[in-house]
């Protein structure tokens, strides 16, 4: 029915791309084993690191963001906890959380032409392509402020503790033009961030909504839970918070066949 | 893999239940496959009229129900629609269009002791029976009113349509009961009805939420279409609209082994 | 928080698209209201029925397809009606019930060329298109047969109930060309045949897709109810549904910091 | 709208708890974050640590377990990483990673008594309670094997790292009278050992899925990925795989009102 290359199952034991998880458990971080998953590699202890601050990086933003919103109101119908998180994660689309696969695939696609040109020429050429479309670059930009501080924050451990990091640099030079051409609102933010990081940390640009996946779903988590303790059932809107444009009441017509 | 007595695939034809997917087209309507199916039985022609009733009953409920404002939500982060959609069943859950299968198990399981004692009787057991364990009985009592229209007008076609309906017979007997005890405001709701009917049409409880996913994911298409088409991305709530009841800002401490 | 124009709530009524539920509710069928929920207009009776023609076409198709599987693998799992029912409408994506909507968007979008040109000038437009691109044209082409009696079905009542229907003789031409180039697997299939009908029932392609989901939900949710029922909780595949093609057994190795 | 205490959004702040998420990326593992949304207290070094162990200990169990399944087939349809891994999580439910949080609320019920009687007695009581309802406890029992070595060492690494521990305690007295009484096979698995140990972390039952769905989102990613990189669109079973068990080919009838 399958093929796998992920999870060898035998009859008393369970190895992850080759390695015991017996073994795996107590030896390595959670973080080690998403980078073994995602890159079939064992990684270096930094390597690790740097993952968990990642995951820690995106597991909650409050009640504000639409999954979380979906998850509380699901949390408030009298479900089980895993159908109010998966009401949450199908909100992970193209505006929310997508960031990071598209920057991470723009990253990934473009940094090979940095051997030949300088990460300001190939930032330009980015920038130009996205501007032709009149499209935003994914990655950049923030609703409340000039820097988004957990993107400086990233950026700034991930430079500490790996080397080299053409993603990164190409990521900064992206970011220098645009905030030179269009002002400071164009700073990268975390998915920005996030997509160069594991673009170093050698992971393939598809898994990027999958490390927001589970770094989100610890808060999506605590909030139903929450609502579930706190809240009322059936959480309902109160009529104001709708406005009603269609038509006007009528009156249901003869049903007629068309003459 | 699957036993089922669903559907039969022969290499050019479609069996339900033994009949021809095709002959069906054009011969039954919705609410008779619908029948059909939760049956295993043909259903006769007012019976089907009397489900496509049913499902139009529950078809939407404005943008108020958390179930809509989950599917919404979703609908606006860049997600395929039945990504939406599914949110917002995901909600269909104890406290929201579960009192239909509620409803229906206590009719059903109470209903042959009406061939002993009076509906009334009956009707007054069941109400000890939740005042004791001090529950509401599902399928009674309604937010906004003191009567549910739809509830009256789905029991005033069905009445018409179908007789016996010992199920309706005591649904009625119990909600004149609470109503005398306990006020207007309990009076049959569309749960409620809709239960009875099912009932009454020889439908498994067990399907009772069944029918209320197929005529409400009419609704939740529609709001997810519309939200989709006329709705900003990343709908996003706005910092009033939480309030913040945990602790204040407090520094990161040392990270200690315990002493 | 939402602008909507499907229904208004009032105290005591529910309007849809400004007509009384439940007034609607005994005077049309669904199929009526999922035409005025898609389309903002009252349907003839004739329009209505062939709605229900297609909603009967598409609602179950035995367990091989992927979204019956997630379904019933999902209701041996302990859990509620709805998440079985919304892990399988999950899968209704571009490979699985996707081609109505593409489909349909095709008929629509080239559907007012055909005043100028014959409707076989235009079809063989859409295939050269298509070819260029070495892309399939989604709704034409069969796995198990050389037709579709489900469409064969679908448009025989369709051309007898509505007058004119270009988008029917627009899918119809095309088929006629693909048969001729390609050979007698490429007739038009059910996908196709919805999104012609719908066409010339004046809904938006957008809502092909939920047209088929609230047809399919009610095969979904049989398949769920008899897994509950007959299968065993936690449905497992056996060891050798399985092929491994990872790397063998290794050791954990020291976990080191690169040198 | 929202009444929360987990998360607050300043301007250009996002507190967890109180800390700036800003301060926890590089100071806390993803581990420590858990404990502390769980919780509500920083956790000690070590507990973050056990943690990670338990994250890792339930990250795959390859492509057997039904929510696998329903990930894959998902996956294969054509929807986006979120709708696939999703439709997984909706497989959480009493039969699949929901015996965590049952074991844990026996385990968190029960251990007050453990001042007054020792673990044996209160083990003893646990056991007879559940025979007497002729119920399996949770947390007990392997399919595969007489131990489950992913218990066993988690267990081991949680008495190295925390003391007290007496829910773990409670457990392993449960585990030997079960034993004693009904034979190996009935070893305490990974469930009880997790519900045990986050018990002893001090973290809520109601917690216990949540841990499981964070742990377990790895693995649906990573087979959702693989399935839409290797995989066949829309993945169909054949034929043999279904044993039909409804009723033989018949005629649709003359539809009648009854006489």
């Amino acid at each position: 029915m399958w093929k796998t290359g992920i999870t060898k199952l035998e009859q008393d034991k369970i190895l992850i791309h080759g390695y015991s998880l017996v073994e795996l458990m107590g030896s390595c971080s959670f973080g080690d084993v998403v980078l073994l998953m995602a890159t079939g590699k064992m990684p270096y202890l930094h390597q690790g690191k740097l993952m968990e601050a990642i995951l820690v990086s995106c597991c909650d933003q409050g009640p504000l963001p639409p999954s979380t919103n979906a998850t509380r109101f699901v949390a408030s119908c009298g479900v089980p906890l895993q159908a109010a998180v998966a009401a949450g994660i199908l909100g992970f689309g193209e505006y929310h959380g997508g960031a990071i696969e598209s920057c991470a695939r723009i990253l990934q696609e473009s940094v090979s032409s940095v051997k030949h040109e300088s990460a300001e020429e190939v930032a330009a050429q980015i920038i130009t392509e996205f501007s032709d479309k009149k499209k935003r670059i994914p990655g950049f930009g923030h609703a409340y402020a000039d820097v988004d501080p957990r993107a400086v924050k990233l950026l700034d451990l991930a430079r500490k503790m790996i080397a080299p990091h053409p993603h990164i640099d190409l990521l900064v030079a992206t970011e220098k033009k645009l905030q030179n051409d269009k002002g400071p609102r164009l700073a990268a933010n975390i998915n920005g961030a996030v997509a160069a990081v594991i673009s170093d940390l050698d992971i393939d640009w598809r898994m990027g909504k999958g490390i927001f996946i589970i770094s989100r779903s610890l808060g999506l988590i605590m909030h139903a839970l929450e609502e579930m303790k706190l809240g009322k059932p059936y959480k309902k809107l109160s009529m104001e918070a709708v406005e009603y444009i269609g038509p006007e009441e009528r009156e249901v017509p003869m049903r007629l066949e068309p003459s």
